[in-house]
């Protein structure tokens, strides 16, 4: 059976996301971000095009380690004003029927048992097409406006990860069973409290005593994407995750991580097909090869080199600011910079990737590839980079937000419908069987159907 | 010229909120909480009655006095399952123009950098409709389940919400001029770095030194809402509230608690009309007095003594339980209990009152009068009311979610439009600009525009 590619769209609740510069551009639409009108009309563009999802990215800082301050960003609109993604998913929701929502929540940054709640009414309002992307903390800016002095250390915030993880499964898989709301009018039972538990979590970080305040929603715990890129990232994603987004800009880099990936869910205990991979990537089309050339001739001429800087060094840790564009970068001393450097070799390994090189490399959407040409064209990229890398579809950027999805939806999907390599119509249900067609519950091998609540004490004399 | 009156419509993202044991009523329809089309159907249903907002409460919490358990809450249904009440306002929002929405959020239970983002947020994709009322803390059973012991001491959460206050409204009102938004596609100007300051807030409770995440929202600062009922909760009422929710059974309890507010608002420089007061209320009304009468009878057989039992025990503290249903209530040792007794007494103070009738009492449309008749009757009790009371409006209870408002709407707001006390349609603008038509912001005089942010030191040696 021919496989099939899927899409994802990669998006942020701000005036700019990846592509810095690119608000600049005449047909730019992004300063609609703050409208609900702009959100469910790309929803239902995606939708149409038959996406997986929409994927929100968020950060919750700012990037302010060009010339340590936040200065370039504000100048650049890199990810900054930045609006909260959970808000999206209702209004989205209730403007579409299948498409899902993947949305970013750094676990430092919420009580789990709030998080819990507000994930299971998205999951109850969007009748379970939620997803979460657990992410481990990210910038030190939005840890010292949480009054931490800066983000716990890489290790520990995978620890703090898996207490976290182990409440909300507590909360969304254990307190309430099946059938423990009756709603029996005649017999005024509502729900029957000896269904309900309390999880009784007492752990090193969290102590969460008492029940779940949501009814259990269509998934229960909603779909779970993590994109963690360091070992330890890979072994939590192998664990815990059913999807995963890369980003590398070459196949051979791609394929090295999904590999690693499906090992590290083998490595669980979990089948590698039970995780679907999106690599990050951006195409740009048109009508013929010529169009789509001109195009990204045009989008490249809004690249903002300072813009990407400051997003390149809120990446890597390092002060791009301090040497000059033409020096050779040798050495970036982070774990998220020698990701960066790797990136940049591994995109042309015989190139010298200066500073501006650097810039301009990610300044059109980010560390994938870009595939430019006639549907045709970027058809047989998408299907060999698939073949090559064992992705299971793409997690799409933008270059200009609503125009590069319709010409996503307008030219490349019919072609690989044409193809047999993308879906026609949606399955019913919920976000997780539409993507494993094996219900709406987790896998019961899933770590959050595998851990338990501890069982009650003696019957509290009440 | 003749006042208006003016309703809110008082709700929860739960199965039950007021009115213990109504939803077992056949014609009952809050099992629909979880469908995002039953809160755009009722939103849509509140603004063609020309609803100021709806007003969400929420909890945090179970409510586990009673018999020590959470167990009869369960049961009856009493506030639990509940879910999050701000996923609501994005979809209610993308369903109506002029609607506002009043969102509970407690300030103890969520840091105020990301709740400011969340805020900003909603009142972005509102277009300026939203409120927040605020609540500096309710059920111990929350704290517990947030890692606290219990919840701080009453006099220690208000001044924790002030401090808190003080954030927010740097984030809101401080952090970001008017006009820094440049988005200057020529000079490549997103933001002007000069017009965005950091808020360098270092207190007691909170450190938070960044730049607000959020550009400006239309109203900046959401609409303030409070409820509290206490003296320390009057003073913060007169200091920070444009909207207070009153709950009491009489005109005289109300008209009482009404001045307090006012001169609280007038002993913080503020103009007592700066405060609009709505009182709770339930209406239950139809096309004659006998349709009217006989309506409140079905509703009364479907009270559950129990259910209401729960909730009085949560609000006071005291485990009903322990008593029998004809025990005289003669004294409740805690501020909420003393404040129930209270309005015992006030709603009949020749009455000796029983558990069992105190139960009765709260079990439709809680501590507020009931407004029992045909529109006539009820539009002369509305006025009357206003009248002795000097409230703007009323916070509307349902015995039923969509039948209490359907009925409101289709007999009571004609009735009282024929009379001129109810307006005809919506000014354009905030939720702010339409209760007060003077524009969108705080105004100049409130504690949220008089706060000031430290300023710059020596310009950081970038």
């Amino acid at each position: 059976m021919t496989r099939r590619i899927r899409f994802n769209a990669f998006q942020m609740n701000a005036a700019g996301h990846q592509s810095p510069g690119l608000w600049t551009h005449p047909r730019d639409t992004s300063h609609r971000y703050t409208e609900a009108a702009y959100w469910t009309e790309l929803a239902q563009l995606l939708e149409a095009a038959r996406f997986d999802a929409i994927f929100l990215a968020d950060v919750l800082g700012v990037y302010d380690v060009y010339q340590g301050s936040v200065d370039a960003a504000l100048r650049g609109g890199v990810q900054v004003p930045l609006n909260d993604p959970l808000a999206l998913v209702p209004l989205m929701a209730g403007a579409t029927r299948h498409l899902g929502f993947g949305v970013t929540a750094a676990l430092t940054y919420e009580h789990p048992y709030t998080f819990a709640r507000r994930m299971s009414t998205l999951d109850h309002l969007s009748g379970g097409r939620v997803g979460w992307n657990i992410v481990t903390g990210y910038l030190d800016s939005a840890a010292r406006n949480l009054g931490q002095e800066r983000q716990l250390g890489h290790d520990e915030r995978y620890d703090l990860a898996d207490e976290y993880l182990e409440v909300v499964y507590k909360l969304w898989e254990h307190s309430w069973e099946d059938g423990a709301v009756v709603r029996d009018r005649a017999a005024r039972i509502h729900t029957d409290p000896a269904r309900v538990h309390p999880i009784r979590h007492a752990g090193k970080y969290y102590d969460v005593p008492g029940i779940h305040l949501s009814e259990p929603s269509p998934q229960r715990t909603p779909l779970l994407y993590q994109a963690g890129a360091s070992s330890r990232g890979a072994a939590f994603a192998g664990k815990h995750a059913e999807c995963t987004f890369v980003s590398g800009p070459s196949e051979d880099v791609v394929r090295k991580t999904v590999r690693q990936l499906r090992s590290a869910a083998a490595a669980a205990g979990r089948r590698p097909a039970d995780l679907l991979v999106y690599a990050q990537a951006l195409i740009v089309t048109g009508a013929s090869e010529a169009e789509a050339r001109a195009k990204y001739e045009d989008y490249r001429s809004h690249v903002d080199i300072e813009a990407a800087l400051a997003l390149l060094s809120g990446w890597t840790g390092v002060d791009f600011s301090r040497y000059p564009l033409d020096a050779t970068i040798c050495y970036i001393d982070s774990d998220a910079g020698r990701s960066a450097l790797a990136s940049f070799s591994a995109a042309d390994p015989s190139r010298v990737w200066t500073v501006r090189a650097a810039a301009e490399f990610i300044g059109l959407g980010g560390r994938g590839p870009v595939f430019v040409g006639a549907p045709d064209q970027v058809a047989d990229q998408l299907i060999a980079w698939q073949e090559e890398t064992d992705v299971d579809g793409f997690n799409l950027a933008f270059a200009l937000p609503l125009e590069s999805m319709r010409d996503v939806a307008e030219y490349i999907v019919p072609e690989l419908q044409r193809r047999g390599r993308y879906r026609r119509e949606y399955d019913e249900g919920t976000l997780r069987h539409k993507l494993f067609r094996n219900g709406d519950r987790l896998p019961a091998s899933h770590p959050g159907r595998l851990v338990r609540i501890d069982p009650a004490p003696l019957q509290s004399a009440a």
